[in-house]
């Protein structure tokens, strides 16, 4: 796959986009593999800096609410994407979509399972009303089609 | 953005993949331009065509909710994907859904618009259950996002 | 009745209007008469336009969603006018609300019976959001006053 | 408008109408000019008796529940016709409804916007199951077309 | 209590109890005769006078949600019994509700139909928690039952 | 009817009327004194046996809902009338609801307590449909006023 | 099971039965064989014509909603009896019920599997109020005892 | 309809099969007479006794709930069928629910009327998920139907 | 508490503020003094008065719907401020909420309980839409807070 | 407590315990033994005898509700604790509840399996308010935990 | 506004009271300048404390639940008043409520914006009932008025 | 088993237990003692180790999700089981039950209070379906039992 979308990106470009984890999907490659794949998020990550090398690509993870909060106020006045993956915050809070409404850089909500088609309780975003589109049920590679969407944004 | 997509697929290919459009699709750069934007989607598809060389690209709209599933069954059993955007049916249609189930042939669901930041009864799908993966909210760009996650499964 | 509302109509009029009848309409006159008069539609739609002689009156009747829809875009950028009696795909057709959203010809939903006073799934219309007026209980009286909306618009 | 509906009705009749509007719809033309218009229900009143001679039409506003019963029980037995613009006590008052089935005189509901487009608590009306129809998004016109479909009756 | 229901009822007392009927009420024995009946209240209340020779009975109707909270507030501190037939505002006047929780003279809440079988919007009384009996079905003589109540609380 | 309530009751009559308690009304006297008052039901259904000599009453109670079931069918074509306290089985038998809707005995639904006052579950019954009228809240003279009722369909 | 179905029939009759088959029903024997077996249903429809000689057998299948409606307008006033495996449709279409409704051929609701321990969405049928009997989960053995119902009927 | 269904069944089969009927079944032929017919079951089942000679037929009513499991514990385990009639204990029953789902011998769900066609409460049976097929509305026959299934199960 | 509020207010201002009281909050101080304390609300309008002697305080108050309805369109349109306690209009009065989006004058909601902390029903306001602020919980120093949030308005 | 645990239970003590199992639990061991584990639970209740010395443990198992009733009067205002697995009743029968109510013995309620991880209709229990402690989840060892409980309490 | 409410509190107070506000209020007055305003609140605290010496004040602001809970257990033995302002946490956070539900100081819920003019999922506070009272829709005035009211309750 | 639960416990064992304690559980004894109890945990967590010398017991508490995630990451694929209390977060925090799935320990779900006793918001619990077990009610004595459960697991 790494050929696929590697091309050859030589744009001089310095946009900067951080991928943001919620909650256990530090466990990611490790918990659940039939769910979520067995790859860890830290190595298909340095894939995604390779595959898009126009982007100064961040990472980062928290299980804590408030610090994934911390840090769209950190990050969300000056960077140019956000690639969200909320995990189950997605569904429970409200502080983390406020923070997104309150801040400017845009972002893409990113799921690896089809949470549509997983529990009721699943089924509902709070993010969703602000972000600019919603990528699910692609495994990894929804990650790698969110950051296409920003090269695609110039 | 046709450069971005389209790379150097020299890939010997002949992966069979069937976009299919559902009811009021056809008025696609006619109509509410500020939600859909102003492109035709057969333009659009030309695009495609080039950016995906690969692939056998087919193009399927209908406005009749029988004629879909008529399409999906003489297709279904053949066809290496489908790119699915079932407009005001994807929240209706069991019928549909049925057939998605019935057939064997993958499925990405795409929305031009983030469907779940519309109307509460845009907000469920009976298709989801029944794709791989479900992309919104990226404008026509959706549709190429998709066919790449067909190109990836390679 | 028919004097009531011929009156002297003489104005040099070209205004096109068309009345689209849902599902089951075809039956008028044969079916349920307690409920929806012993008069065929079409019938009734000579005495409308012998009333109406300033409009260029047509009448379609459909039973199949996607034929409703595929009328909708031929008529809705360049009629003045259309009184639509869904039937039941008022309560469950999205598609044919999405159809109605992306025209512009202005609409009227005309009901022959008082849907609001019959089973609870009949209270509800997608169709409502966007359309101009509203008319039920009326019998088939509801479509002529429905076109003196029209003819009061100039 | 008032040449259309106004025409040549010479019958010789007595029909006792009565229009009735419930609370705040005393200050049409007054508040709210986007939805409601800006002329004065007084003035459209005059207008209406021009346009039907026919009818000796009676006007009656208030802000109270209790006295619309009470006006509903004082010509609910004797007039030939009502029509009824609750206003908010459409969607509140089972006290109003159990008058108009009480009553012997028949009842044409009348909105002037179109309710079932606005908030939620305004699209079950208590009132529709006793009442002969149902006019709505129409502006003043829906009066002059309730009326109209008293005079059909004869 | 055998003595209660017996014969002479020659208790020296000056109780005083008032009836209270709300809107509607009025109509008794004029309208839907099949549901209630066909004597009209004031003939029964004579009855009643007859029969409880013991009580000072009053007899107070209105159709005003006010005023029957006004004549709740007149009487509710120095009466000693309230028969109260609420009619339809029995399933919407919290207000009135609060007017029976902020006096101290004990009520019996008395439905001539069986009301919860009639409509779900009338299965629910907001008066019944502040009351201390319920009484419906059982036509005009639920009246006199409720006045044995309070005959029965020496 | 004034005669109706008076003394001395000197009708031959020979009515059948049973009364029907069910499950825990064994306890009466002995339980939840606060609520049910301290009397045991065996020696209130003896005042009752003084109060109304022109009934033959009966007694009869049942924790079973299948005995209670029993029971209505043995009488409920040949005797004049039940009172009838189906305790808890009030809110959850639609059996018993089915007997009493396929027999002739006509029934009065009779509740110690205010039932509607209570937790939202027993606010519903399946037996009112079904039963002639319904009498809360009174304490045992609640079973009283029921017999009352039957005295005066003579 | 032929023999068990066949017996004798000799009966002189000439009633016209139709079985309509709606949405993916065409798929059946290619399709989810664990859940609706390995029969096309047109071999199995050969069987039924040998099994009821007495019948007059005719087949329609259609994925289009309009065509059903279609269908049943035709032959709904002539024919016997109608045998109706509405797919998807009987839990969303109010058309074709309103078309049950409308006709005057009685009609036998029939399912393959068990609907009603399938998912929630499958527990509704908008055609039961119109058909005159409903089975469910026998496989296709259902059409025959649906024909049974009518051979019973005479 | 005897003639119908009695054919030639001379098969030498002990199959055992049970018909369970649950409350207010035993009035059946006496009670709503235009609901549930006028023939008694006990008639009725002497019929299919001669209809189904290959079957060890037998036949058992309860209005008790636990009676009803204790049946379906002894015969659940070795019985060939039930014909299962729960009356309104199909609406209610976890119990006898589980019964079902813990026994062995498979079920055929039977109802009368068209119980999907009645009151809401009884749309949903806790029993379907645990028995084969479901047959409604279709008066006694359904009964005979029933046994139709378990012959062709051979 | 005088002292606190009170302060030098030395303002030339002739703003119109009036406090509009709905159901039984006439009773203030005179019912159930553990929810609502023992002040007459008349002689806290004293000291409202002394408190805020910048204003021309008025004060209304009102059993009857209607009658607040009046009451705000008499001086909806020329006061400057509004404070309100609508009591149990609060929750089922839309009319009243119609006409304070119809006025002009802003109001600010107060309540002396804390209602949404008590029974569900009175945690919905229908007023609440159209006024600039809320206060509840409070006690009487809510109409105090209410007047300061007008005095600082300028 | 630390000793309450301990071994050898030496104390004069003549606690009567009363363990009541509901519906389709005498088929333990025999049915779903994935589910409920393959011991019968008499052979469990002489092992909990045995580890209990100290009690004087009995043991009823019913499938009928009326028939726990009567137990729950029959040893409720005398015993010392009861273990209460209702099974299906649990959720369904408010009758057994308020049995509990009425009783002084104390209960803990005990399910063998999670009973709220499995269908949403077993999440809610009657029981639970009247009972001291739920136990589920634990497979038979819950009933040890419940006697432990009891030990505690001395 | 300042002078307004600064007066002469000259009392000798050693109140302490904290202002705690929630997740995103450390962005007031950067972010969402038309719903909350251009004011930072560090700089309004500054305003807060002149104008209320007689209390020491403090200030916290988090954007972690956790740590609210934290800061709730430290001051809430000790303080003497709270004002709360929990953003988002008001509407997800039991754990917060339940912190004030064992704290002994007590609290004001302050909202800025009118929050049950808002998102229905903002219209339901865990928090109002542990507080004294509610606060919303007075922008940033509303910490004052909060104030306010622990200045009144000496 | 009975051995099992017995005195002596001289298993050579090094089975490592961590019990959990969620939000405000750090108030233990110092709270809402009616409801909690009046002892400290840490002094229980004591009288724990001494009474189960088998386990090597561990003791965690936190207010923040966050932290009790990372605690579950951190023991639950090396431990060998689990006792969560997980407070207000069990009713609200799918994140914590994310873990809780991902890990391999398994767990015991404790509350002190009877959970399904109180506010319907306590009535689920997000952990259930990830948790072998439930405990509630049962004051601290619910953490020894489930203890007893990881003994019994040997």
């Amino acid at each position: 796959m790494s050929l696929l979308l590697a091309s050859a990106f030589l744009y001089l470009s310095n946009m900067k986009i951080i991928i943001i984890n919620g909650p256990n999907l530090n466990l990611l490659g490790k918990r659940e593999i039939d769910i979520y794949g067995n790859q860890e998020f830290t190595a298909y990550f340095a894939e995604l800096q390779q595959q898009f090398p126009q982007f100064e690509l961040e990472y980062f993870q928290s299980n804590g609410e408030g610090q994934i909060i911390d840090k769209l106020h950190e990050i969300g006045f000056s960077y140019d994407g956000i690639v969200l993956n909320g995990g189950a915050y997605t569904h429970t809070s409200i502080a983390i979509a406020d923070a997104l409404a309150a801040i400017t850089t845009p972002a893409i909500e990113v799921h690896i399972s089809n949470v549509h088609a997983r529990e009721a309780y699943r089924h509902h975003s709070y993010f969703t009303a602000h972000c600019q589109g919603f990528i699910s049920g692609m495994g990894l590679l929804g990650y790698a089609l969110a950051l296409q969407y920003f090269a695609a944004q110039k």
